[in-house]
């Protein structure tokens, strides 16, 4: 069941980006949570395309209709099922990349492992998938009410937000396109942004997520380690490759002396290397981590690649695409973590008597 | 089943690092699978400890009994059952940490979650575990017969290899103490191991493995990416703090049109920075990532902490221990990478008819 | 999970009787697959209500959308999502059992379970939900396209039909109402339904299923023995009270030297009272088992019950109800069988090298 | 995964009946539970063979050994591994077995689907499994501690324990070596077998159980329907072939008006025909059903059969077997049971807020 995230609070999806709609059912979700359909619907708002000028321009309304497991404004306990119509299907724009494997896409991978792919916007592989996590993770940030998890853009290429999550004020975030809550370093990002899409290409970057007021327990070691798994969640996101928690990398660099956050009285730490896991456990701290998204592969450049046959060509890519996939990425990112959250959050309810 | 890992190559483990005995269970394994014995006990001996002085030189013989699943030398289909030995249980040695938290590890989070922590060595948190994991990965390995797997140290806190993998000579990374394959590297990591121990100190870094001849198709997106399912894996590993693959955070400073990796007219590409991975399927390129780890949390020095009480106390450090653990992880990321694969090559059986 | 049944070949399901739409998610399907999309609906139509005077007479098109996962009539190895529309949702007819809990209905458990109900029309306990089965059935049927699956009624209260399945003409399944291959039982059944039906009362009856073809080796002991699986998907279905398989409950009263099946030498047996499973594994027999079904609690008479707040009170049953729905779960046990044999036929093909 | 039951409460095992040694895990466990590790032997010593001159005369201690998970007598929340040593080895029985197919065994399947089978003793499917499933099965007893589990032979071939079981004292159930709590039944019921035996011959029979005190809410529809559960679990019960609860197959024949459960004031119920389930979710009531085994497939008369070669031969059966496996199969009935029930007792924790 490779499209299902989850051992308790769990998700499956369906959907190809040029299908009739995508969707998914959330099983797990425990009954009599009253939802805030609102604010399930801004999450997807914050996702949908066309929001400013630096992100793909096509428009989807992305509703959300739930079908089931929601009676009277709350939950149920059964299986939620919901569906997102694709209304901008403009399947021509896609005609030429049925014959044509692109560039550090899905195509080439999926044609030959399952011998047929629906080519029509990157179908199955597309991020349109992305929307039914989102679902998923506006409800599981309304079960986790207490905790508060902020994403944000904290590197555009090779500009970088160079404050500690600590001194930012999150509050800011959705203040700009590019969803960095330091508002310089988001004028620069932007700037930069514009410059890559004028040239037809595209920018990787990193998301910095900070989960707070997560309680002590969360994380069931050995394989399902706190950061393990959210590790996971990250690296599913279509562009991602890579995934630090706490120091990350650079605590490589350090000595254990350096590394090892020394207790209060009260259990908690004065440094937080940690990034408020120990032994795959969340230890009460802030959790943080980052995530590294590639520079998209979709070009509105002229690049060479190979047909279905084997032969090379030219092509001069086109249409409607995003510069730098980070800002959008944002809201996903944290839907992830929440649904991560969630998860550990009912599975440490029976971990002892 | 948080003690389980994999969906059709299964491995289930138990264990504290001073118990009777640590184990597991392999189920799906497919029956015919004729095994050498000598090789699952030779990476066994790659693991344990007291192999240099640059590692803990306590003495462990780690020595695999298989109670099943195994009939005249071959699998038989049926789940395979193994235990090893806890030989050197010097539990007098971690009586000075039963009412005392050390920073840094499982400790806190332990005691706080379940209630009762065995504090013997670490109990089930003790990086002992992972000799389950080397077992099961070692006949994974002979599973996946035509796959070669290599892991090695790539950097040592700040000294780093300088070489992309395919100037290495994979035969030599066994050759030294520090497990890097590049032997000048190899004298100044270890050199710089030995002086942190001497300070009673530890030191992290970092391991690349690289997996060749991995057959396009492995990876059951969505949420089985292959990447993902790899990084899941690494990230279990005690001490690690993030994973990277392919251009890892590195490309996230690239344009698209340098990151993009063009295809020869036979589908392989012509450069590498997917590192063997689209839409989180294998596409017959070699597969590459990057696993980071902390500076181990024990010290030979004295530290501050608190007691269970909540109390500050000050502690000597004392003991057997890794001054960096990087070199014994290796053949460590190299079972779970063979275990992650033999799991996407059952997959892969079965996703087209 | 509990919505999810399969292991590889695999269904989630969502939804209530009288909500918006039902529908799921096959995930697991290989790519390949060319589908018949009117088998599918035509399975749908063996099961809808309204077919004839003995069976309920409420209206529902049942028509499956498939949304996902399917592309020029191929299955693409990605999940398959679909709905069916609820269209005929007379939520007036069951504003009576808003208050009240139906004796041996799910009402009581499900509302001090979850602390609340979608009473509408048995919300998610109305069997209603069979028809994704169906859907999923159908499909898997496809799947395993020599494998006879053929179900009927063997009995209707304590009408039986005394004939071995070898004397039967599985192709007269359909000619009657009651699904009683056998001409002369039929009439018989039918005219005691109709008896039981004026009285505005309700009768159980059984279910014989045999599968034919069924190649050696499906089922995976010790947990997934194949009886097991089938036993538990029986189980499921609703008012389902009972399963045996081979010669199940009368073979307790043989000797084994009866009841043991004698090999001929190409390892078929002679008699087959193991009903083609040995070991929890298909030995190339016909699979034959038996499901018992009660009489449906839902009466057109006065009855006595209690409302939500624990007062008696005395009922009168109306609507629109089945006096018998033995004959409406011939294609759901079909389907149900399909899908198990489906997840068997897949995990079979990497037991072994 | 399929020598794994249970999805929070779980046991993962392994082991042949001639190995060295058999053995599971017992993952999810909750911690804090104080173990009565004598009665787990009890539990154990209840199954042995041995115990009465008419079951099998084999000798096995049986003793169960802790490897981890447990720590000053109590749950630590981590994996309980375990292994129970095979001391009673004699290989030389069974070389006769070596090159023959037994009727009604699982030596031809096995042997046909994996290609290789450990022929001794049954190799992976002796029933020897089962004393793995006791093990657990005695701690999840632990667990539900104020559940009451009782199963007891209810019929042996034709003789039939023609009771209610609210007429029943359980605790004589030990009393008699047939495990039937009414003595005068018993010593038809031991008569009988003894007469087979002296045949060589075996007979079938049931086992009833009955859980009282089971809280209203154990069950998760619509797959993990409580009785769907306990029927699968019953199912992979050796020799097993039928599973009903509550009316069973007998409820079939009667009227809906009949078979309804009416209501007192508190929700419990006048009649228990629904066997204490109600849309798969306990109601309060006790819980009962029924399990039909065939007569073992061992004989120790003359028989045909066929070699590995297809030839066929005539065979003497020889060794120590059960004449009927029903008395020894009351516990594991018992621990099956109790598993079941502690994953619902779990899943049960997380349904609501």
């Amino acid at each position: 069941m490779s499209n299902s995230i989850g051992k308790l609070f769990t998700l499956t999806t369906f959907g190809e980006s040029h299908g009739i709609a995508i969707g998914g059912i959330i099983d797990g979700c425990p009954a009599g949570l009253k939802l805030d359909m609102n604010a399930i619907q801004a999450e997807l708002d914050r996702r949908k395309p066309g929001q400013s000028k630096i992100v793909t321009q096509r428009k989807e309304p992305d509703q959300v209709e739930f079908l089931s497991g929601i009676f009277e404004g709350q939950t149920t306990g059964t299986s939620i099922g919901f569906v997102i119509k694709n209304t901008n299907q403009k399947s021509k724009d896609y005609s030429d990349i049925k014959k044509t494997f692109r560039p550090s896409h899905a195509d080439y991978t999926y044609t030959k492992k399952y011998g047929i792919r629906d080519y029509r916007g990157g179908g199955r592989s597309s991020a349109r998938e992305t929307a039914n996590w989102i679902v998923a993770g506006a409800i599981a940030k309304q079960l986790l009410k207490n905790i508060k998890i902020n994403a944000f853009t904290s590197t555009v290429g090779s500009i970088t937000l160079d404050k500690n999550y600590q001194e930012l004020d999150f509050s800011k975030t959705e203040s700009n396109m590019v969803r960095c809550p330091d508002t310089a370093s988001a004028e620069v990002m932007i700037k930069h942004i514009e410059e890559i899409k004028k040239q037809g290409d595209t920018i990787g970057g990193t998301i910095t997520c900070v989960a707070q007021n997560v309680p002590l327990g969360f994380g069931e070691p050995i394989f399902d380690k706190l950061h393990a798994r959210l590790g996971q969640a990250m690296l599913t996101l279509n562009a991602v490759k890579g995934f630090e928690y706490g120091s990350g990398f650079e605590g490589t660099k350090l000595k254990g002396s350096e590394h090892n956050d020394a207790f209060n009285t009260d259990g908690s730490t004065k440094t937080n290397l940690s990034g408020g896991i120990q032994g795959g456990i969340s230890n009460g701290m802030d959790i943080y981590f980052k995530v590294a998204f590639k520079p998209v592969a979709t070009l509105l450049q002229k690049y060479d690649t190979i047909d279905t046959e084997g032969n090379s060509l030219e092509v001069q890519g086109k249409g409607r695409h995003d510069p730098c996939v980070v800002p959008r990425a944002v809201p996903i990112v944290e839907a992830l973590t929440a649904m991560v959250l969630a998860d550990f959050y009912l599975l440490n309810h029976i971990t002892k008597l």
